[in-house]
């Protein structure tokens, strides 16, 4: 997809024509609006000057519709591609020269970025440039693509030309929906009143009026059919010459100007009226202080943001800074948005790219279909579907059931009330009296709401909240860095006694290889002894094993030894965690459902669901755990949606014959058939690509060996067999963890993290990564690309959708070398 | 909207052709499919009759696509509504009869109806009805409303007919889209080949089939437009006579037979797949312990679900129950599906009806707009629109800012954690080593995190929640109720000496008359003496007020005396809860931010938004509380999105030089954009219904004045001049809690509540009231509308969309009175 910037200027107007359907009046709107344009000046003697432009035009250069814009209006065209057979073009470009999409589009934004330099230049002069597409909005353009998601990077806003013939309310109203679909902004619909009795374009008014839509009805077309080429010029030139200047083109027009107007407005307001109304979520506002310290994305499509250009990111010295209004308005050359890579997966749930219009229709299909239909004792195909396609995605024979809620924490709280509940049914203890807390790892995060916060030590993030109380334990972490060139597993600060020395490893793969590493006596001697002070000694209680496997997210990337998580499992899962004497361990009896142990619950969600590459990073470390809790990429990147999946042990301590033995937690939109269809839709896609040559070629720079070629190509890889892989470039990666201000890099799947040698201290209160990240993002010096990454302390770390090709990877991995140095 | 069961029957087909446009040849289809089916005989030799019906025809009898369709295929045909004038329906209906949407779509179902008990007693067939629509999918019909909206209510698979002409790509996708986005399922599209290279069915069937939608190219039609009628006839004769009976013809009748097999055996295993693999929010699994407790859902439209009919709701004595799915698959005479009105409003969300394709489009705008993204330190328009419109919409001065999560209980989560850290500031209190609680009502509810559960008092919902701990302290409430067609308020049992006897009042009204009802010393005085024995004595801190205004929802539907909340509030506001003699009250300087007492937190989660008639229930009250908590009703029924609104002084109790000191709370999709946007299109829509006739209609029956006209008629009626009022029908609601069975009733806005008199005591364990529900919705012995209905104890309720029109309220109610008895 392309990185351009959306086709918006102070000066210049860029307005796309999409037509209805062919033969509708395209062409005939253009020179209408284009020549009352040019003879227009406004109040304040501005002059317009219009420009017409076709990406691709085809049929006989006589006939084009260039040549009918220059002859009837007379202001400059440009075609840009043309075919001679008067046909769709992408069946016209067949044999010739097909642009890619990329090529199309970029030759239309820098033939606007051109107009509208020209358009600068000339003092007392305003623009418009008219783009004019080939056919119906969704027409395939040359490469085979509907052109309404060819052109959708540049987002210009909409004139819809309906159609005037018999069938053509339909048409004209399906026409703006796909426009609609795929996030275009439809300034205008016009409609020819052909005088006929169809009434096709009162009927459109009245109905996109409803959707806050403008409709204009244009003059009706002189009848050329049976006239010489000289009378139909005469009469042609005639009907420009007169309705033109007519009430309805002069309205037309002003609607056009008007929404361009305001778009600007809005957009140079929308920071202020943010900082005024908006509490911005995991942020100090007195930080963010001025307007242009808040982000303003006007879209987003594929992999980039369409953000607004603020002096801040035109680099302005503080001191000469204009108003943020005035600057944009008036002074930049440049388009007002500028496209920045969204490098924190729009905060780690991007899979898809932005704007998808797959799941745009998905979304669409199950709102129309359900809009939401309550869950409680009810069912839906969405929600069935989704929880197989669950259940057979984590190959764990254990888990049996789902359960539906609306994010990462509150999937957290139902797995934490599924685990105590099981723990206290089989170790006898009961009611909310007694105190049972939870094992857990140091750093680990798993969301905001008080019970998720309860399960993490600790920390900056909780620290100040009143009804916070760390309930548990937490492990400190042997970590997995790239340091120098070099794969290492090393102990925590201070505890190579128990864990030994930091050890060193070829490959990342290898870290990975169980049966090579051992038992690892030295870590479950370690966890036995805490686990014997806490339980025998100090008669704690607890109830769940809790952990996001291999990567802990928000604790700053924490990339954890997967050998100690493995003994902490097998540790936990052998010890006897009973306290009262009189435990009855026979009120829950063993079987094929039984756990050992402690209930382990695994927090997937962010590392699960791809985002490391794998449907389930619980494959990572070879365990199946007894809960497993999903969120973030289960919509691929759309909306809130999570599932805490469960086994048929942990179901049955619910089982009963009241009421309050069940597990009483549900929302009011559990389930909701919305997003189970966009998540069944986002998991196909996310599960095609494991096949693709996209991710091939990924797994393959990394694993260094010839992928076994499944059978017949699209076989699913699970597993182990997909190997410990980034899209990350291996080569940079490296790079990264040799640089000098680097303390070490990690990389798996689509995450990148690089940890910054901070002299100042680390930790979440650090800045060290704050420049590294503001100058990727607004220091255009040396680059020509825009990278929006978060930081967590001393750590930048950049994520990608599962999506995202090689050379945009590329050149953020440039920006980043570059910006460090 | 109609309340009709969609259109699926086990031995009949009943398949609705649409055509991308008008002249694609959709009754050329109809004519070979049906001629196709006529002569097949299947290997078991059941015969197929098909039958024909267009709903509405235009254009002279003798062309009409009816006798078109006898003649070349020879079955049965009708036409139900027909027109001369060869124009839109909507058009060529004008001075003629012009019957309703309803009338339409209940006539098609019963031709359908009678078709398929023909087909029944008609051993060994089977039947295929093909519905054939005029002109394109979206084309207007009699009253105008575009087809694919007028036919929903049936939603009948499709057959879409593409356009094989030039701009035919674009055309036919568009209006398959147009399909999708009213949540149809498209089972086939066929396209003619005319042997053009425009290669639209090519390209058609690439392009559809990455959506999973089956194409099918059809052979090209003989030019007959130059012929005589004979030779027409003879030539057309031919291609039928060969044509139907190629391969091509066959293979999209497979196709529409196997959607239709694949439809009902799904209907018929989902119950029991459900039952597998779902965990159920709120629900003792044991007590569902067959399919047949599980209603499945097939879609939703308006008011009504599409329900799998099961032995339960077809009222089968229990021992001679057939197995579920041959019960629905052989021996149903009527449809599988059959409508229920959601009484629940799905769960209190509903806004707007199910399937509304206003918003179905907006979540399709701003998900190709947007997708999702990242709101930490940035902005997007549908975000800071809606905080406006909320900001604007509560009319509270206090009010500034605005903070998103995903759900209410986050929403409450983020209310609790703003009020208590003010609180704390105030009181100079700090560390989560103090416990400090938070003052409510008994009866409260207000979410299902840890953190919201600890906000309301022990009760059944939280009893075995192991890491429950109430924190805080819950008074008695007075309630308001409707009892023998008085209403009254009650004192809580045994309260009678601190808050006086039971008091009449006439009107609802004159109990939200604050100042004909005095200053309320009895509660001020009962609410200061538990302050002073909790604060004063025991040393108590507490943190905030949360209280749900008017009716407490989860608790029962407790209407709670308007009077008692007001006192409460101005108690805790009065009082000085600094219980540390060294509460530094400098450290939070009085100003026009300054809150006094304790911060007071609404939860109008279920109660706000229109649910009881009014933008937001605190305007009942007459109170501005500093936090205001929304959700549910704010997509209008899609979503899940919440809000939390908070003064300017609880937002300054975050701003520090730390980001600690910040409110570190959020999620990963917060203010998703989707949810913002449908929310704005949503809240723009029950805007409207507050001027509407609808709403005046329901207003001026309840508070028996005529309402002053606004100016213009379209002023928006704000706040107390909207009157106390329900959309259920005064005198029902009277008659109702006269009922020898209630113990008493209580209407306001949407909702309706009934209390049934349970000898054997009640509360939420109850069972008092589920017999009613269960033959509300399944006992059809003396009523023709199922009713699906929640209860809590022995309370029923009924909630309703917001815009659902009297004649299905009036309909809902005659069976709440029938099966009360």
């Amino acid at each position: 997809m392309t990185r351009v910037a959306s086709g918006l200027w102070k000066n210049l107007i860029a307005l796309q024509v999409y037509g209805a359907n062919t033969s509708v009046g395209k062409t005939i709107v253009s020179t209408l609006l284009g020549r009352h344009l040019v003879r227009r000046t406004e109040k304040d003697k501005t002059q317009w000057a219009v420009r017409y432009i076709k990406p691709v035009s085809t049929g006989p250069a006589d006939e084009a519709d260039e040549s009918y814009v220059r002859r009837y209006a007379g202001y400059p065209t440009t075609t840009l591609f043309k075919y001679s057979d008067p046909v769709s073009p992408h069946v016209a470009a067949r044999g010739s020269f097909i642009p890619s999409d990329d090529v199309l589009v970029s030759n239309i934004a820098e033939t606007l970025q051109e107009y509208a330099r020209y358009i600068l230049t000339s003092k007392g002069q305003r623009g418009l440039s008219i783009v004019e597409t080939a056919g119906g909005v969704l027409s395939p353009g040359p490469s085979g693509t509907p052109q309404a998601d060819l052109f959708r990077p540049l987002r210009l806003p909409v004139l819809l030309v309906g159609d005037h013939r018999l069938g053509g309310i339909s048409s004209t109203i399906s026409a703006c929906e796909s426009l609609l679909v795929r996030g275009y902004d439809v300034d205008a619909v016009v409609c020819f009143n052909d005088g006929s009795k169809l009434g096709n374009s009162e009927y459109l008014s009245e109905h996109f009026g409803k959707l806050g839509i403008s409709t204009f009805e244009l003059p009706w077309i002189p009848d050329v059919e049976r006239c010489s080429k000289d009378e139909e010029t005469e009469k042609m030139q005639e009907y420009y010459a007169s309705k033109s200047k007519s009430a309805h083109v002069e309205e037309l027009a002003h609607q056009i100007i008007n929404q361009h107007s305001s778009r600007l407005t809005n957009l140079s307001t929308m920071a202020s009226r943010t900082q005024k109304s908006i509490w911005h979520p995991f942020t100090q506002h007195k930080s963010i202080s001025a307007p242009s310290d808040i982000l303003v994305f006007d879209s987003a499509y594929g992999d980039y943001f369409q953000t607004l250009h603020t002096p801040k990111s035109l680099s302005i010295p503080s001191k000469t800074k204009p108003t943020l209004q005035s600057h944009i308005l008036e002074r930049s050359p440049g388009p007002v948005l500028f496209p920045a890579f969204d490098g924190s997966a729009s905060w780690w749930t991007q899979g898809l790219g932005h704007g998808n219009s797959t799941l745009s229709l998905a979304a669409a299909y199950a709102a129309g279909r359900y809009g939401h239909v309550m869950f409680a004792g009810a069912t839906h195909e969405p929600a069935i579907t989704l929880a197989e396609r669950l259940l057979n995605g984590l190959k764990n024979p254990r888990l049996t059931k789902v359960f539906y809620t609306d994010n990462g924490s509150t999937a957290i709280e139902v797995g934490i009330k599924m685990a105590l509940r099981a723990a206290c049914k089989k170790y006898g203890w009961g009611g909310s009296s007694e105190e049972i807390g939870i094992i857990g790892l140091k750093g680990s995060y798993h969301g905001d709401t008080i019970g998720a916060m309860d399960a993490s030590e600790p920390s900056v993030y909780n620290k100040k909240v009143d009804w916070y109380r760390g309930r548990g334990h937490w492990f400190d972490v042997p970590e997995v860095k790239l340091r120098r060139g070099k794969w290492v597993v090393e102990p925590p600060a201070g505890m190579e006694e128990d864990f030994g020395p930091t050890q060193e490893f070829d490959e990342l793969d290898d870290i990975f290889d169980f049966d090579a590493r051992g038992q690892a006596e030295y870590y479950a001697g370690h966890i036995k002894r805490i686990l014997d002070e806490l339980v025998k000694r100090q008669g704690k209680r607890f109830g769940a094993l809790i952990m996001e496997p291999v990567i802990m997210g928000a604790g700053g990337m924490i990339f954890v030894d997967p050998l100690f998580q493995r003994a902490l499992t097998t540790v936990i899962r052998e010890y006897d965690f009973g306290t009262n004497p009189s435990s009855a361990s026979a009120m829950y009896p063993p079987g094929h459902n039984a756990w050992t142990g402690l209930p382990v619950l695994f927090d997937e969600v962010f590392t699960g669901l791809y985002r490391l590459g794998r449907f389930t990073s619980s494959s990572f470390l070879d365990i199946l755990p007894d809960i497993s809790v999903h969120a973030k990429l289960l919509t691929g990147g759309l909306i809130p949606l999570s599932a805490t999946v469960a086994s048929q042990g942990i179901f049955e301590a619910f089982w009963g014959d009241e009421k309050s033995d069940a597990l009483l937690h549900g929302h009011s939109y559990t389930a909701h058939a919305l997003g189970c269809h966009v998540a069944n839709t986002s998991l196909d896609e996310m599960n095609k690509l494991q096949s693709s040559d996209l991710w091939k070629t990924y797994r393959q720079s990394w694993t260094q060996e010839q992928q076994k070629e499944p059978n017949g190509g699209l076989a699913v890889i699970t597993g182990k067999e997909q190997g410990v892989w980034s899209m990350w470039n291996k080569e940079t990666v490296m790079e990264l963890s040799r640089h000098k201000r680097v303390d070490y890099a990690v990389a798996l799947g689509s995450v990148l993290a690089v940890s910054l040698i901070d002299e100042l201290g680390s930790g979440y209160t650090s800045n060290a990564a704050a420049s590294l990240r503001d100058s990727m993002m607004y220091d255009l010096s040396n680059s020509t690309l825009s990278v929006h990454s978060r930081v967590l302390g001393n750590v930048i770390y950049l994520m990608a959708s599962m999506n995202t090709k090689a050379e945009h990877l590329a050149a953020v991995e440039k920006v980043l070398l570059s910006k460090l140095g």
